[in-house]
């Protein structure tokens, strides 16, 4: 049983953690701004998120490895939308 | 040499992930304002690191433990920070 409960913790956390950045995107593209949203955190978050996908292939770890892909996307995505909304300010 | 390359990656991307979240107290002390930021996603983050505090445990992971339980600190203060700013705001 031991190594399901591990599993599930494993994957439990890797949807939270995952999921949890699409309200971030949704309120971004919906409100056409995310001033108050760290430029470097989004930066040092996506080189981080990169370095657990690497982590996650090295030690075979599947919950890992897809949160990580999805989290990498999803804050791409913010930083991209971040970046476009704030130079239409700007313009 | 192979585990010290699979831990050099941990602990890279559990510095990067964890620090990453820094700026974003600092952006949000600074301006006393984090608007933009999801409520929704604070609180899906905060739920998803405490599961990757127990995988961690559970899986004998040094740079998953260590990393989960400063992003969690980090990101518990933002959300203090957040919540308090708009109280402030609103009153």
């Amino acid at each position: 049983m031991e190594p399901i409960n591990i599993e599930f913790f494993g994957y439990f956390a890797a949807v939270l953690t995952t999921a949890a950045f699409l309200p971030q995107l949704v309120k971004t593209l919906k409100t056409k701004k995310a001033e108050d949203v760290s430029l470097v955190t989004l930066i040092m978050f996506i080189c981080g998120v990169s370095s657990w996908i690497i982590y996650g292939y090295k030690i075979s770890s599947a919950p890992i490895l897809l949160a990580n892909i999805i989290t990498f996307i999803l804050n791409l995505f913010i930083l991209i939308s971040k970046v476009y909304y704030s130079n239409n300010i700007r313009s």
